[in-house]
């Protein structure tokens, strides 16, 4: 443990609940420097979920993140926790209680959140790397915002064992870096063996492309040509036969009555000061009913069949990861918290839904402020698809 | 040769041209009988092409097309030639010149053409198994309408040497059977071996499906769940982002312009007395543009792209084959000859740009009619749709 939070002029690092580990003195990820998002714990120090009064009520975890100590093992130093979102309930990266980490690569504007700290601190470069999870975008938005690298993993693909639940069912704990290099470094001790195939049936999801604002989709085309100019020809179709704001809505029925089972108990014994959104989002959580789960449980099974079988082995689906680039810090909420969250979600739900890797790779621009062009895989190509951005990026 | 005419009764066989070959004493295929449509040259006797004009006009065969001789050379017996549609130019079946072979399937009803003689024998069990062509449809649809199993193979897998060219970039050599283990054999004698692997991974041909009345579509999605049941959740998409209408448009564009390249001189020259419709299609055959063949030709190498890469190596596409029954006879040309034929054209055009292997599969009866369920399989994948065929058969 390090008592000194490290020299942060992003505001990334949390400084109540500050903690550092150092690593084994060798293996792969000897010498490298990360951090790990606030939902993750380490013994010896609270765990913080962004949110003062969660910090405020729960005693220091005495067990560390399996994620973590697998990096601790292999020789990387854990140099502080990183802020996020008010109980990772939002995808924007403004905590009213402890600020926005500034966003390098696009001033002035949000890095994207959840993982807010974590993407700020490695696009600023504080950090070799760091530790973030996704429910609903909440790794893959602040890497599109912040021009890095991010994977949502195979649902299950990494431990999640020592991590604050959330979406349990959509919960995983991904990852940030600047370099594909490294970011495979990283993916070597993190996941085990691939179980499908390196991906080379590229296709285009139409519908995700859909959303988007003509000059971002021009951009990210772009960007896309060159995965294109890599695998050949690829198929163009629509993921979503019912089309995705169906898809969408399943995603958010499943999403808010896990987060209700999660934290809902917590939520209403103790009456917590949220800051903007999220109490309406924790009172929109406690209004789903049995019927309506069931239901959209039956529709998960047969969205993840589908897009299984789009997939097959061995098939790869080229979308955007954000329909814009990181909107202006102070954005209202109406705007940021639903209207904008609720676009990105409809093409965030397809990796979430199905359980299946998504991979941004920072390819794009608008007006110099970075857009994430993202990669779907089938389950388990997670080190695969890695692979590909590597050859994507070189 | 034989000079006697098999016996006849459903008025499949043609009788001004007639001929029949022994084939050889031993062989995979000895013992059966086979029938060859009249667009197959067969030394010694003039091929009639369903035109009374054309076989007037045309001296006899100086050789016998290859795959007659790959069957002849397997043991089969050729009992006779089969008459079709007017210059192949139909899906219908009904010829005004030599009449409309009975359906003994679909009693009063149409046969489909342009095989329509050689499916009504395989139907009636004149013969084991006959020989046809499909450019539009000309297999396939005669097997949908007949209750038979009837193939289009990949564009090129099977020798066309020696068989009247209609429109040649889509032009294929086909058969049909009744039984799937003797379609099969007669597959190991014209197929070499699969460029492709087995087809695993199901994909649902939406926009197909789309193009039929509701009870036509309950009676093959019932018919489609046996696939499912055996290959598992399928993939629901539509094959084409730009609609099927589109994709008719490319085809028939580059159909008619091949068909006017290589029957327009003679048409001109012999001004032949034509039957209901064709006459208004080789007018509108006279009409395509240069610039028009160019845009549909770069159409469709996009289209073949877009298919190519949703089937990848082990995909299969299941679809209608027809989107209605064998039609009453005497219908209307307004009706059979436009209307229901260009329906048809939108679904059977998937698989003509593409140049893909398709089977159609007598899964399934409306009102005990017979509709055909088909397969699209990946290039090359001929032996192992058949395959597959073999085993949602047994």
């Amino acid at each position: 443990m390090s008592p000194t939070i490290p020299d942060d002029p992003l505001g990334a690092f949390c400084r109540e609940n500050h903690i550092a580990v150092k690593g084994a003195s060798a293996g792969p990820l000897a010498g490298l420097t990360f951090a790990a998002k606030d939902a993750f714990n380490i013994a010896g120090a609270r765990t913080g979920f962004g949110q003062p009064d969660w910090l405020r009520t729960h005693e220091p975890a005495t067990e560390t993140a399996d994620a973590v100590v697998r990096l601790l093992a292999a020789g990387a130093d854990m140099v502080g926790k990183t802020h996020c979102d008010e109980l990772c309930y939002s995808l924007t990266g403004e905590n009213v209680h402890f600020g926005t980490p500034v966003n390098v690569n696009a001033p002035g504007r949000v890095p994207g959140g959840s993982s807010n700290g974590s993407a700020a601190a490695v696009a600023g470069g504080l950090v070799d790397f760091a530790l973030g999870t996704d429910c609903g975008g909440s790794v893959r938005i602040p890497a599109s915002y912040c021009g890095i690298i991010g994977l949502r993993p195979t649902h299950g693909r990494v431990s999640d064992r020592g991590v604050l639940p959330f979406g349990p069912s959509f919960d995983v704990v991904g990852w940030f870096a600047r370099d594909i290099d490294l970011f495979a470094r990283v993916g070597d001790v993190l996941l085990d063996a691939d179980t499908a195939a390196a991906p080379t049936r590229l296709m285009v999801a139409d519908d995700a492309w859909d959303e988007l604002e003509p000059p971002v989709a021009a951009s990210l085309k772009h960007a896309a040509a060159q995965v294109e100019a890599m695998l050949g020809a690829p198929a163009h179709l629509r993921v979503s036969p019912e089309g995705l704001a169906e898809w969408f809505e399943v995603f958010r029925t499943l999403q808010a009555a896990e987060i209700w089972a999660t934290l809902g108990g917590w939520v209403s014994a103790t009456q917590p000061q949220f800051g903007p959104g999220t109490k309406e989002r924790f009172a929109y959580a406690a209004t789903i009913t049995p019927a309506q789960v069931e239901a959209a449980k039956a529709r998960r099974r047969a969205i993840r069949a589908q897009v299984d079988a789009l997939l097959g082995a061995d098939g790869v689906i080229v979308l955007p990861t954000s329909p814009r680039v990181a909107p202006l810090r102070g954005t209202p909420a109406d705007k940021v918290e639903v209207e904008y969250r609720n676009q990105a979600q409809r093409i965030l739900c397809i990796a979430g839904l199905a359980g299946l890797p998504q991979i941004s790779l920072p390819m794009a621009q608008l007006d110099g402020l970075p857009l994430g062009l993202s990669l779907i895989g089938a389950r388990g190509s997670d080190r695969a698809l890695i692979a590909l951005a590597r050859r994507v990026l070189a």
